[in-house]
């Protein structure tokens, strides 16, 4: 097995073998672009190393020597030479980029004789002493493992003793005083002779990348970007012929991308130094130079490192991130890869590069991130502003976007001055269903309890409200009107900002930038709606929402909410009420109310809608989730009885009981959905009634409508016939009424187990399924999402019992599985069914592709996310494409 | 289409076409026994019937009259007759026996003018006008719908008049009256002339049978009983040849089982009446002879029936419960059945007709219920008592038998008094883990809340103590120690009786009956373990279940809780204090403890197991669960608060703290099972090196044992994973020190969905597999049986959304998919893996069917259930035999 490869040996396209770096290295070289002549010695390498109990392999040294001869060839230089010595830098390199996490070597070579030989080819024999300082002092830290400080001391010293400021005034005197003072260090810290043979030192330095590889900054980094073992299995070691930035002023090295990366610009940006090596301007000893200074100063370089960004933007297809350094005039380059650009410069490069035809439109889809998206969709904080406040406290990120105001810790106080104008945020312990009145008109939601899918949650991504969640940072105080975080009391009306998508709240008013769907953006979505065959439609509850879907491109209604409904002010009232009722009859004159508020919701939303799809879901949650709680209800008639307030005392009582007696063990699994339907059908027959009416109204007016009633919690065929003889009896009255066939279809959620096991039974009375991936994960997994977030999931992420949020990133092996056997199992009784997904994956890229590939019709997310989507689904439909005719299409490519 | 057979026309086997009764006459006729000529119309018909408006057939009377002219020839009358005219019987008979549920209409062919025939050729008129008084009544009623009453107050008046008591004490002349005014009702009700045409009146009785199908007391009966429409599609109608029983002295009609029922005993069994008709024994005017009697009565005849009997019984191989009627010496039989009996006569009667050849012994198996077989394993309530007494209330039966004892409402007084010797019920709302000590203690157990997987329910079941849960027609009053019930107050102290199988409660000591395993029953057992393939273990959770579950034939422990150790009095104080512990360490320290104690528990179990498989699940419940109720320490914090006690406030507080820390939404969903074994590992670690000890110490002393680790709730693989680091640790670390090789074996409950769907996954970590389907069941029903069970299950079967109770019989289509899923993908990877079912189901024999048929190795039941497993499982090997050769099979029974 080969271990070595020159760089003309192979070419870009191996990563894994020869690691980032290296691949880019040899790509460059194959296209004749100026690299300085070296080789690659392979991650399998890496992983002998490891296998072999961390020994080197036999006759790898026998490679390299071949190839330093190589390089030796083409340099005319030679290791070890006195009169022309070849130095080399010896260059950590993985598949995955780890910038800084692993070692690098530079000058490698020099010893006490070569040192001169460099003085003299060089005519510089400073530049050379300084040149081997650096190289002791690298090595001994690199392979040695000498602390830095030791030697720091030293050179702070001799400035000391020269009375000079900075290193490069040290003359060559100092310099070869240090660089004896250095070796001492190392002999004493090795007990050994500080290596002279240059082919050991590049042995030891090559055994030091390879040791790096397990260090602790490495692994740590894998651990916190989740680069799992096998996407990296080892680091490549780069051996490359120095050049030298720092060789007069006819030498340079600089850093340059080929297009703005800060907003996608068609303009080289970077900055050079003239006279310096690339750990100088890392340093920040001088001030760089702006790129575009070079043009004056070294006119010819500027136009070579023009072309030079031209020719690898031409062949690589991506904005590159290019290092080069100027020795004596001539242009090296020492390393490329893709830059790495923000979301509004990945789009606009994208669209601009389809212009310029450097690349097709599937491509320009492909290479962008739909999660990053997000970042343009949501007011953020400003970066600038927020670099030197630090947060007060953190929570769980719960539905993105920044908003400021004033800390508010009750329901009413919120609502009211909420509604006068004042830009509130909602502080509260966790928030219930009859707190959603204070939602619409605060700014923000911060809670202390809950997870994700919490009720606050939930509600304020469907608002689109910037909310954090279980933030136990903060210690809420309900008496005293306060929170406390960081040591700091906040007061009721005092000001603070909340981050939805970093979960980080601010005290004080922090400046927040606006979102705005560039022309960019939009070319880029018309693009991917080209490419898609997935659907792509919203959640929304209300008319606001409805409008929201549509201006972020919608194209449906895939979950419409109506227990949302019930929660606006005027109606929880009567909702409550509902639930009070002593007798049917009571409960059914109540219902005729509601029934009037919803057929109006449903008319407004549909006329919104205008023809497209609408599924409206049947209530779902449990009756006593619209009750107060019930620890707070015994709180109440405890303080009420100390009162003695006993008319008061009564009335809560029978809430309490009420509340008790609909109260449920695991209200997760309890009476609701269909269970509810079934066992209160007149709440169902309400419903219904309510869209049927509100269908035949428009349809009447000649506005297109289709709404489609869905029925939540099914698990047997049996639940559904029963809901679905009540819609058939009342469409049909609704119909001979008012004279008008309704266009209406009638389906159901899928999102108990059961019910995907026993599709095939349940299609022959749905028209259409929309999986609930939320409870089918949750059941699945038999977690309740708001438990396990809060208890154990944390600690499972820690010890790698999970890798990912399953309530994220769909669970593509168990809950995939079972949507798998549910698509089948249904398709084969209707080989058309409409199937769709109303969860939150329905945002989430990776399950959209999943989803894709899964055969599903469409996936529904919040407004917010709708863009996100449809650009997920355009290249999980390209990939898909790709991967069905690999030839075809990377020939396209 | 052929609508009528005549009696020689078909056999026993098509009892769907003709229904029970009309199958059992034609397969007599076959026999060549004395049956009356007749003839059956198919059930077909009755759909056919129904199909079209209810009208009959066009040709179907055609049909009727040449099977008419059939009987005609054969018994020599003629329908109409002046001078011998035929009389037949019409009556229903679907394929289920609906006993009493439809019409009969008797004596059909009398007339004003065959009356006179009938009293020439019977010469006795009085005979003629009886049975014509008999006809016109019960075809008044029958066909025409008029109320009895109307008819019965005729006949008083006319016994008035006579000065008679006794319906037979009426002469000639007063039946004749009676004949008159009777058709007079039958006219003014109908405005229609009594129908005289025999041919007329058989059309409309055969109308009236097909009518009684769908009569209130048919539907409701195939409701209760749960008969579906496959099953019984509707009725036969068979129409009959009158014999008379009530001619005279030489004539009788009578019942016979050809054994005992109440016993099985080899001797017949039943009652007859000389010179009386079948309602006349059904009256109950006159007292019925023992059949005995029959031999010196009428010899021959009593010899005639003998000899059938022993006919019947070899041709059915079942022994049969007859009717017959002898009219003037001649010997009839006019109903045959397989005869119903106790489960002890089942068994009994199974043992003897294997001795005497007469069945093999596989048909002697597949003919029990293994249902009935619960009667016998437990203590009953004294059925002759029972009648006297009805129940105050009745709850859901938990766990059955029944125990008579005083009423006790808290844990304490249960505990002491029933340590004390006395008999206690312990009656509360629901039970708690902290009460189990009561458990012990106590002779029965009774809660107003809860259901089948209740905590008192699950505990009481395995403990094997009658149990009632749920019964909320009880209200019970703690402050006062007392529960109203049916009007009644219960004090403390006060005597009752709780039916764990049937749900009843009394007041009083009501007698029961003891349990015995009969030498019988051991036979068909032995029979059934040569039979069976599935093992059958037993749950047990303590030393004394293991014997028992030994005493009752278990090979092997499927399931033992580990949890319950740790709710005996002595133990629970230490797992609270391991709870409430501020650190690791502290937590680390009072475990230690734990385990000795544990230790030793296992050590007691795997010694009485002598080898066989104990599967010990570790920790299962979430800690809350050990932790009192919160409600009820927020009553006692402001109960403390107002005795001004405020140190035990602050210790009460602490308690209420943690338990709200601890307390879940959905704690069947939550942080339980391998969630806690992996946040809180050192509680596995102890667990695990317990039962490492255990065999160990059990292996020095060369005791066979074989422990089975098993892991519950796991959802991942990388769970178990997770958790076999630890146990292998563990294990070697006991092994090197104890210098012992220990047999244990490493497997994981199989209870969440996800578990299921990667199950492939899952079996390259786990050694063996078990079904936990009580939680399974909840998961794809995404039910909360708690929950459900107590608020909409029992509408659920009310408006037949579900036919089956999915916790009590496994649920085929949706719970039984996944179990295939599980299995097949499990068994991908590990093609011998052993799976076995470890949920209530384990004891069901429905539900044993399917795993055998599944593929699963055993199941494990509560021990009382073993026998009742065992059994189903040597009929479900049986079945399945038969279904793979069902012709070499069936000649061989």
């Amino acid at each position: 097995m080969k271990s070595v490869y020159f760089f003309n040996e192979g070419d870009g396209k191996n990563k894994k073998l020869f690691g980032g770096k290296g691949a880019g290295l040899m790509e460059m070289t194959r296209l004749g672009l100026a690299v300085p002549p070296g080789f690659t010695i392979t991650t399998e390498v890496c992983t002998k190393y490891y296998g072999n109990s961390k020994k080197l392999p036999k006759n790898l040294m026998v490679e390299v020597r071949k190839n330093i001869q190589k390089i030796e060839r083409r340099t005319g230089k030679r290791l070890g030479s006195e009169k022309n010595p070849l130095l080399v830098s010896v260059r950590s390199g993985a598949a995955m980029s780890m910038p800084g996490m692993m070692d690098t070597i530079l000058n490698l070579g020099l010893n006490d004789k070569t040192v001169a030989g460099l003085a003299y080819s060089s005519k510089n024999p400073r530049f050379a002493w300084d040149s081997y300082r650096r190289f002791v002092q690298l090595f001994g830290k690199v392979v040695f493992g000498i602390d830095d400080k030791k030697f720091d001391s030293v050179l702070h010293d001799a400035k000391k003793e020269q009375n000079v400021q900075q290193d490069y005034e040290l003359n060559e005197e100092s310099l070869r005083n240090i660089v004896l003072r250095y070796k001492t260090i190392c002999q004493e810290d090795t007990k050994k002779q500080f290596p002279e043979d240059p082919y050991r030192q590049l042995e030891l330095a090559i055994e030091a990348v390879f040791k790096s590889w397990m260090g602790e900054r490495a692994v740590v980094y894998r651990e916190k970007y989740k680069i799992s073992k096998d996407a990296a299995s080892g680091t490549a070691v780069n051996v490359v012929t120095m050049v030298f930035g720092n060789m007069g002023n006819d030498s340079a090295t600089g850093v340059v991308f080929t297009r703005d990366p800060s907003d996608g610009s068609k303009r080289i940006f970077g900055e050079y130094l003239v006279n310096a090596q690339g750990e100088d301007v890392v340093a920040g000893i001088r001030t760089p130079q702006q790129i575009i200074q070079l043009k004056k100063e070294m006119p010819s370089t500027y136009k070579q490192l023009l072309r030079t960004c031209n020719k690898l933007e031409r062949h690589f297809k991506e904005p590159q991130d290019i290092e080069f350094t100027v020795e004596k005039g001539k242009f090296y380059l020492l390393q490329t890869r893709s830059a790495k650009m923000n979301a509004a410069s990945m789009i606009r490069t994208s669209v601009s590069m389809v212009k310029e035809k450097l690349i097709t439109k599937e491509r320009a889809i492909l290479r962008l991130h739909p999660e990053d998206l997000d970042q343009m969709l949501h007011k953020t904080i400003d970066v600038n502003a927020a670099k030197k406040i630090s947060p007060i406290a953190k929570g769980i990120p719960a539905s993105p976007g920044a908003a400021s105001g004033i800390a508010i810790f009750d329901v009413k106080t919120a609502t009211n001055m909420g509604e006068g104008g004042t830009k509130v945020i909602l502080v509260r312990e966790e928030t219930k269903p009859e707190d959603v009145p204070a939602f619409f008109s605060s700014a923000g939601i911060l809670t202390s309890r809950g997870g994700k899918t919490s009720h606050a949650a939930v509600v304020a991504r469907g608002m689109g409200k910037p909310c954090v969640v279980g933030c136990t940072d903060i210690k809420i105080d309900y008496s005293t009107k306060q929170f406390f975080a960081d040591g700091k009391v906040i007061s009721e009306g005092q000001m603070i900002t909340v981050d939805g998508s970093t979960g980080s709240i601010y005290t004080g008013e922090i400046p927040t930038i606006e979102p705005k769907l560039t022309e960019d953006f939009t070319t880029v979505l018309d693009w991917s709606e080209q490419f898609k065959t997935l659907g792509i439609r919203a959640n929304a509850d209300t008319p606001e929402a409805a409008r929201l879907a549509r201006t972020y491109g919608a194209k449906g209604i895939g979950l419409c909410r109506t227990e949302r409904m019930f929660n606006a002010r005027d109606r929880l009232d009567i909702f409550v009420e509902m639930i009070m009722a002593k007798t049917i009859e009571e409960r059914k004159t109540v219902l005729e109310k509601l029934r009037t508020l919803q057929k109006q919701d449903f008319k407004e939303i549909l006329d919104i809608m205008q023809g497209y799809h609408v599924t409206i879901r049947l209530l779902d949650p449990p009756l006593h989730e619209f009750l107060p709680n019930i620890e707070v209800l015994i709180n109440k008639v405890y303080a009420l009885e100390k009162e003695g307030a006993s008319d008061q005392v009564v009335a809560t009582r029978r809430f309490l009981d009420r509340a008790k007696e609909l109260a449920e063990v695991n209200p997760m699994m309890g009476h609701r959905g269909v269970r509810v339907g079934i066992t209160y059908p007149e709440i169902y027959e309400m419903q219904i009634r309510a869209i049927c009416e509100a269908t035949a109204e428009l349809t009447k007016e000649k506005i297109p409508v289709h709404p489609q009633i869905m029925i939540p919690q099914v698990g047997s065929a049996s639940e559904l016939r029963y809901v679905k003889a009540i819609y058939d009896s009342i469409k049909s009255d609704v119909e001979s009424k008012s004279k008008t066939k309704l266009k209406i279809t009638f389906g159901t959620m899928m999102e108990v187990v059961r019910a995907c096991l026993t599709a095939d039974e349940i299609a022959k009375t749905a028209e259409f399924f929309s999986f609930g991936t939320n409870d089918l994960t949750q059941a699945v997994f038999s977690f309740s999402r708001e438990d396990a977030e809060g208890k154990f999931l944390p600690e499972y992420f820690e010890k790698e019992i999970i890798s990912e949020n399953p309530f994220q990133s769909v669970d593509v092996n168990g809950v995939g599985s079972l949507i798998q056997i549910a698509v089948s199992r249904g398709r084969a009784i209707k080989h058309d069914l409409e199937i769709g997904v109303c969860g939150e994956h329905g945002g989430d890229p990776r399950s959209i592709k999943f989803f894709n590939m899964a055969g599903i019709t469409y996936v529904s997310a919040s407004a917010h996310r709708v863009p996100i989507a449809v650009l997920s689904a355009a290249q999980a439909s390209l990939e898909k494409r790709l991967s069905e005719s690999p030839k075809r299409s990377r020939n396209k490519r």
